[in-house]
């Protein structure tokens, strides 16, 4: 690092390393908020108070490389809220891991909904493949707190479709405006997933022993039994008007 | 048919219209059952038995007007599957329309897959436009039978989320080569939805009272009592294992 004339000293002061992260920071950010059809490299280059030529030593495949190395880091981000260490009540757990999910789905509002609604020029195999390793890792991860080391047919689609609910659900609340707030989102999702356990284990014994066990660790005063009195208390009053 | 002399006479015995069906039919045949990007236009021409030329002079925009087309007649087909009237038991309703729609999935495998999932070069805002009005003229019958003239943003969130959950489904269903039967999954979709309800309903005033007019309308044996009687069973024997 030798002093030089002003812009390119500025350049010359970043390792390569340091260069490519913040040329990286200021496509997520930019890709966040907005489609990526609405961000151009010039845009990229200006939020990074550098030059177009610069961007393309860094990513030479030009806006589409640095859109998918962006995805790359937010879903790697994205993983990470994942995880959840397996002790206490397990509707605590998952309400956590949805309060940090919801978290980054509110961050990375625009660009979220551009990359799951689908129809969009920089999606490609490449970028599918992403969003599917994010799933499947969030499908782990249930079916680890789950105790299902060798999850059944049912079961993998039962965790499976609530995933895929949990994307419908954000798609909407990004469309309603971020309404109703994040915590009542959170509770009707994780109401969600005990109904869908509930209904499966009626039919399916795997489902049933992964239940059966994870429900003594519930508090009395959690979800579960509050779901349960309230339906308990709805199926009653259905019944005297029968 | 009469018998004639070769092909240029069968090409003039269609009438512009007729010619446009044919062409139309062997694409959605040839769509239905492989990806976009593996069909080309000399397939649907040789399917047809007509020439390329022949194929652009109806279909200038070439294939992805094709597919477009194509994919606009299935999924008119489709929505026609969601008619249903309102009488009778609500699961049952459910029950045959779902049957309809499965048949449907079943017919239409690898094309549905590739629509679904995304990356497809052939995706564009159009075809994503087309997938979304079907998936709201599913959600609007839902709600008609749930009889929620106005629905709340409780329960609009949760038809479209079952949507969500139900079409995710079908792409497992088809990636585990169709397993379970077709009758099961109906089944487990049927029961997704009313634990869905039932919880929602614990909290949601509305959806509450959409349920408890449906519930009087549902045999004591059917899909609901039986649901409720499983739930019930397990929640008694955690109780006693507390």
């Amino acid at each position: 690092m030798t002093t030089t004339a002003p812009a390119a000293r500025a350049y010359r002061r970043l390792s390569v390393e340091e260069r490519r992260g913040q040329l990286l920071g200021a496509a997520l950010r930019l890709f966040a908020h907005q489609a990526p059809e609405d961000v151009s490299l010039d845009d990229v280059a200006e939020a990074a108070g550098v030059s177009r030529p610069l961007v393309y030593r860094y990513f030479p495949g030009g806006k589409q490389q640095l859109y998918e190395t962006a995805l790359r880091s937010a879903a790697d981000e994205l993983r990470r809220c994942f995880g959840e260490p397996q002790a206490g009540p397990p509707t605590e757990r998952l309400g956590r891991v949805l309060d940090r999910y919801l978290a980054f789905v509110d961050g990375h509002d625009a660009g979220f909904s551009a990359l799951l609604r689908g129809g969009s020029v920089a999606e490609t195999s490449r970028t599918t493949a992403i969003v599917d390793e994010v799933r499947r890792a969030a499908a782990e991860q249930i079916l680890v707190h789950l105790g299902a080391e060798r999850p059944g047919a049912r079961l993998r689609m039962l965790v499976r479709t609530w995933i895929a609910a949990v994307e419908a659900a954000s798609l909407i609340w990004l469309d309603e405006r971020k309404q109703p707030p994040a915590p009542e989102l959170r509770d009707w999702l994780i109401d969600h997933l005990v109904a869908l356990l509930a209904a499966s284990a009626a039919t399916d014994p795997q489902t049933a022993e992964a239940i059966g066990g994870l429900l003594e660790l519930e508090r009395p005063d959690g979800p579960v039994g509050r779901l349960a009195r309230g339906v308990l208390r709805m199926t009653e009053s259905a019944a005297r008007r029968r």
